[in-house]
């Protein structure tokens, strides 16, 4: 799937594609834990493979592999070339914090899809266990998730995760743009009214937890400029919501 | 998420729903093994309560329980309302055949999307271990995922699953309609060119496995009127594929 730019069988070519810290053309560069046991065990490369190396900040690094081996490699870095980053607008994905693995998919798959930020928020009818989780391991759950996600889809500039914030917070006060609240009750769909020709600095999509948004959220998000769209006739898990609407909003502002 | 006709709070809403056969009003049903185990144990509900029961085809069945205990549970009947069947065109998503575990929730977020049929393909490039669990497990595991889904999402027609053809087979005769291949090489994106006013009987989105459509596939495929699309720039995992794709198809033809 994706990539019109690119060769015809990016899908199934045999592009490798590790994450990097930086460096600068012909520097050696020490590779982590992960992608060294990635190399070496899953994908059986030894030293000499050439592979691409991106940082996540729109650097894109050609080189060989120096040293690989169970326990160690080295990038020896002969290219650098910069990617310009994706044209505006910027697109946010703001999820209520769902169940764990759920939450995981929609960090997987708005990575793929291409979102530039995820803004999770605690909603007032998220769950306590999934909205009171705040260790340091979920954040490196959620950092592994998008930077793996990032690794085989041909990102090269990363889905930036905020810290979690209120929902009314951000439904309070959104950062400009176009801003839409996904909401079963609405009349109009995403996208019915998004105007033609016209091109935000940001959009921003709001997508609730299982039980839905309150009417708090609601009307605070109407007053401060959300505007509420459905998703269809169906009840859609959060999950699901999350991605169609990203679909809709990729569709929209970025293919082309 | 969903179902701007229904109450607002239909996410929150305690309306149960229930598989049943089918029935008449003033009738008595037996519910399966599955419906007594969920309502009994999981929802804690007890004879006596008000459930909504439906059969897939379209018949939504008000009534009571009449019994319900660890083992057995009934549904007294009260009124049968007939749900009309969605509007043209025919929405039919045609995935390869992938891993059992994403497979399974392609089916479930089909249901919950509003897919009418879904065709499993056989395609060149599917692993085998894939492609070739024919066993009746497989069918029933698919069957009972796409009902559990249809309950949650409150649809009234189930979603149906094909036998699995090979991808030859289907892309070489599409039932007629609108009929897209998500390919990554290609041009314009889905639905760049679905041409406004035109309503189709039906529309068929095909989406390859991990290794992407083969030559042959893409060159049957464009012969007999399929039209090559791709979903953005990125290399969406077959899943993400066949959700995005299917988002957008509902979208056009069938959110109001």
């Amino acid at each position: 799937m994706g990539r019109k730019t690119a060769p015809q069988d990016l899908t199934h070519s045999r592009t490798v594609r590790v994450f990097v810290e930086g460096g600068v053309a012909g520097q050696e560069v020490r590779l982590g834990v992960e992608e060294v046991r990635h190399l070496f065990r899953v994908l059986r490369l030894r030293a000499g493979a050439r592979v691409t190396g991106f940082d996540g900040e729109g650097r894109e690094y050609s080189g060989v592999l120096s040293v690989l081996d169970a326990h160690a490699g080295r990038l020896h870095i002969t290219q650098v070339v910069t990617v310009p980053p994706p044209e505006l607008p910027e697109i946010c994905l703001a999820p209520a914090l769902i169940r764990p693995d759920a939450f995981a998919w929609i960090i997987q798959k708005a990575t793929e899809l291409g979102a530039d930020r995820l803004l999770p928020l605690v909603a007032d009818h998220c769950s306590r266990t999934d909205a009171r989780d705040a260790s340091p391991c979920r954040r490196m759950r959620w950092e592994r998730i998008a930077r793996e996600s990032l690794k085989q889809c041909g990102r090269n500039h990363r889905l930036q995760i905020a810290e979690p914030v209120s929902s009314r917070e951000l439904l309070g006060n959104p950062p400009g743009g176009e801003a839409w609240l996904c909401h079963p009750a609405e009349a109009e769909p995403l996208l019915a009214d998004a105007a033609e020709g016209q091109r935000p600095m940001r959009v921003i999509v709001a997508v609730g937890p299982e039980g839905g948004w309150s009417e708090d959220e609601v009307s605070i998000a109407r007053s401060a400029g959300f505007r509420p769209v459905h998703l269809g006739q169906y009840v859609l898990r959060a999950e699901t919501g999350a991605l169609a609407a990203l679909s809709l909003v990729m569709s929209r502002w970025r293919w082309r």
